[in-house]
């Protein structure tokens, strides 16, 4: 089946969730004309629906084929991507000067989520493209911009993130791949990267890959690695490409999901070495990567949203069909459509609404980032940068848990067709795995949101995101509206038990750090559900005053309820797991080996 | 890597959690000597590591072949399962009196959980022939019984189910295939099914099909449903095959996984209708079909159990293989392993405890149903059934929830590498998806917990099982052990949780059945978890005291631990989904259609 871009949703979490609008009101946001938003999105879950979603099982059965040193991808891919260039669409928040469309993060992550939801696979490329054009512009040489730029931007050209080797996975300060100057200024790379996504393929002439490397004088570790710049095909002065350059997709990946992207081993130094390009400084390589890392991170969490949301989709259109059984009460002949039985209601409740708290914490993460660099008061922009720091790992790890989860309720609703492939579900299922391991996986997330972004001036921005939290509880509390039913306790609960979670964790994190450690992961579980919950509620309020939201705004009320009731309601344990649990994780030693 | 039988852990479960020693002692298992126990499981752990474990990637690349009316399966397969039955593997808890061991059907399902291990795909085959062999042992006329029961309980030929239709699921009520009276006493099938596991393979020369049908008189719905035997090749007097059967497998799935079990469309009909012979009486092939469900359900949870086995071994491998950083507070060059990483032990400890925690449950299943059949006192024959009743649901849903848990956390373990097919970790994780959904759904088990096994008597099954639940948190309490940490105040808590859910349910069960319904899924979560943690506590204390666990009964300590207070923990908020959240889930239609 296809997909639809739920626009309605995608305009209230990002208008209302996120705060978008509030943040263009108060100048946040310079000149940008916030009525284009729908028209946007409108426009992108068209091409969405019309041209990537059929494409994507099309991918998932052929796959890609690696012969004679060149990835081929599935039939109609490269059409596919190359119309998706041409009307504009990875360009959307590119910078204007290099023929970006210079638009807000936050329009470009509802777009993102939308490429994702139609076709994960598909979307992955121009994510890896992003990163490689937000490293380039924050340290490239003025030369390597005007040689590369425009062309990364208008997505004539596609980029990759080689960081991976064989003993450099997470560790990636691990990393052998050698670069030796060559007298000329530039670099001769070689070595050998795994795991590179979209390393080679056939949708554009060139490819331009962002390789880490060390120089042979190069310290140890995290602070010898140096970030270089390899095309594909070298670009003489004219812009025409010359040379095919020394780097070489070597093998390909057969893997559990997203069979259309191609996962390369990536090959360079056979015919001498590769040719490559400094990106800032020598042995500065790391602090490059982590310029682009919030980006990524929230890219990665958008794809969760979106296969969740297709997922969804197509679990709520089969419940309507398939019957089996009668509802309950109902006598005579005949069979009712599997939604009227509480179980299956309670599954695609638990779908869409899980969908929709990790979509809203996601483009509260782009909004952040947005006003970190656009804002023009300093503190403005500091704190927000605090904030984008903050969620950017819950909007990974939480929404990429997300995107697990929902798509195993998405194969689960289907029954046994659930399990068979033809029916789809299964493809959801698989295409999610990826998403809480790559880009960091969720583990080292949540180490990432304890050890630094909790830790970060004293908990001072999780101090301030309570506040307001606890703010948006309080009008649910006030409300008197009974279709909400618990949720203001069930927040008011989480809100408790997120903030004795994290001075628990704040007083331990120095001190002890394998405590503070031991907990991460539930911690950043109950970051999210809390964040989540609030969230929901927010937009459900909303929904009530402002009747943006169509004929039935009571349905948000509805969604944040049974978030609060079914998932924030879980913080009470988790606190408890974060603060008892860390002597039984730290003494396990014996257990697990035993 | 292969697979090693996790015989300590095991016999603790067996023994201690589930009661097997007790109910010996009490004499509850006649003249069944269990000192025979750890030979038997040691025999099956060397079998299954042998032959079976090896052959489990090779039936997930090759898959099975269709072609001709016949389904050819992996190489290897056939000589290996022909191997398993002559060891006399498929006749362990088999009636005596048609060459079965006769042996407790306990210890069975530690050798089932065994095969699962070793290789699902694999083990699926015997668990069909069980359900087999219990519905003619039960049910079938004596002369069929002496034409198929030995056959069948020495494997030289297997079984199937057959009740799906494209139009019955869940639904069995709403099945079609026809039959007619032949006149002689036998009948004549025509009609298909879908979805029939090993409905043909080439392991066997024969196979024998129980398929339900309806005949043309019949009542609608699940009381116009008789059960018929249909061999694959008829047998002639003397026993020897044949002619073939108008029964034929017309195609074969393509599965997410389990690619070494046919999933077949079988046809009847085409040649003038299959012969079948009546089981039972006319009309009463839902009773037939109810007798085995226990045993069935059980199989699939211990399916559950074992993959989730098969990937902790597999992940704590590689935990303790792959360098990535270093443990904290360590300095100097080098890496560690990445089992010193707190997440990482935490992955590790969590796919252990809840693993074995199912384990328990299953096993106390297991031992209930085998005191139902072989104590002499009538009394604790009935307690004993209304146990396993109650359990096995649990023991179903549960254990397969947590399969499917536990293979995910065995893929994020192995970071990237998890998502290689080559890795082998992605294979459980696709396997174990099958499992909450065969056999009834895990929503339909929690149906039958709420509706059937907890409603029965007023609770009465269940506040027994409380008492001694119970009666295992005190001993936890006063044993002063600081190893268990917070565990009794945990469990204690839970079971609070678990016996105020239990009557909230109850009130409702009759007179707001939607409301009880709502909250199935999350209350057998609840039951199980309450459950597992005060097993796994009582066999932490049995270990200690006793010495039988080898060199560090500490260990049990630590896992009982971990699981009260990560995974028993919830139950607090789970208790809250059970009663608050009906609300939510019944009023969801505009939510989900909006």
């Amino acid at each position: 089946m296809t997909y639809r871009a739920p626009i309605s949703d995608i305009l209230l979490a990002l208008n209302h969730g996120a705060g978008l609008q509030a943040a263009v009101k108060a100048g946040h946001y310079g000149d940008f004309d916030s009525d284009i938003t729908a028209a946007v999105l409108e426009e992108a879950g068209k091409f969405a629906g019309d041209v990537l979603a059929p494409l994507n099982r099309v991918g998932d059965e052929h796959g890609i084929k690696l012969a004679d040193n060149k990835v081929t991808t599935a039939p109609g891919w490269p059409d596919a991507y190359q119309r998706w260039a041409a009307a504009g669409w990875n360009a959307v928040s590119g910078p204007e000067v290099f023929g970006g469309q210079g638009l807000p993060l936050a329009i470009n992550a509802a777009c993102t989520e939308i490429w994702s939801a139609s076709n994960v696979a598909f979307g992955l490329c121009p994510l890896l493209t992003l990163s490689a054009i937000e490293a380039l512009d924050a340290h490239g040489s003025e030369e390597l911009k005007q040689i590369y730029l425009q062309k990364l931007v208008s997505g004539e050209w596609t980029g990759t993130m080689q960081l991976t080797e064989p003993q450099a996975g997470s560790d990636v300060g691990a990393l052998r791949t050698r670069a030796e100057r060559a007298g000329d200024g530039t670099y001769r790379i070689k070595g050998t990267k795994i795991f590179i996504t979209y390393g080679d393929h056939d949708m554009t002439d060139n490819i331009v890959h962002f390789v880490l490397a060390r120089l042979p004088d190069a310290p140890a570790g995290t602070k010898g690695i140096s970030l270089f710049l390899i095309p594909k095909f070298l670009v003489n002065a004219d812009g025409s490409l010359g040379a095919r350059n020394d780097i070489y997709p070597s093998g390909v990946e057969h893997k559990l999901g997203m069979h259309a992207s191609p996962t390369c081993t990536m090959t360079m130094g056979d015919h001498g070495g590769a040719i490559g390009y400094l990106i800032g400084e020598e042995n500065k390589g790391m602090q490059c990567m982590f310029t682009m890392m919030n980006q990524a991170r929230l890219g990665v969490g958008l794809e969760g949203v979106g296969i969740a949301d297709r997922a969804y989709q197509q679990a709520l259109a089969f419940a309507q069909e398939r019957k089996q059984g009668r509802a309950v009460g109902k006598k005579g002949d005949g069979l009712d459509p599997i939604i009227v039985h509480p179980d299956v209601k309670r599954m695609l409740l638990q779908m869409r609404s899980m969908t929709a708290a990790a979509r809203s914490i996601c483009y509260a993460t782009a909004v952040a980032l947005d006003i970190a660099t656009r804002a023009n008061d300093p503190k403005v922009r500091a704190d927000a940068a605090a904030r984008g720091a903050l969620l950017t790992p819950i909007a990974k790890a939480f929404s990429t848990d997300i995107g697990n989860e929902v798509t195993y309720l998405g194969v689960q609703v289907h029954g046994g067709m659930g399990f068979i492939e033809e029916t789809g579900a299964a493809q959801h299922y698989r295409d999610a795995r990826i998403t809480s391991i790559y880009e960091g996986t969720n583990g080292i997330q949540s180490i990432d949101l304890v050890t630094r972004k909790l830790a970060a001036n004293g908990g001072a921005s999780v101090w301030a995101l309570l506040d307001e939290l606890s703010s948006i509880v309080k009008q649910v509390e006030t409300s008197n509206d009974p279709a909400f039913g618990t949720t203001g306790a069930k927040l008011r609960d989480a809100l408790g038990s997120l903030e004795r979670a994290s001075k628990w964790l704040l007083e331990r994190v120095a001190s002890a750090p394998n405590d503070a450690l031991a907990g991460a992961t539930p911690y950043l579980r109950l970051f999210g559900s809390t964040l989540g919950g609030c969230m929901l509620a927010g937009e459900a309020l909303a929904a009530r005053s402002n009747g943006e939201a169509g004929s039935d705004p009571q349905r948000y009320v509805t969604v944040a309820r049974f978030f609060a009731e079914n998932i924030a309601v879980q913080a009470g344990s988790l606190e408890k797991t974060v603060t008892d649990s860390a002597d039984a994780v730290n003494g396990a030693d014996a257990a697990l080996l035993g």
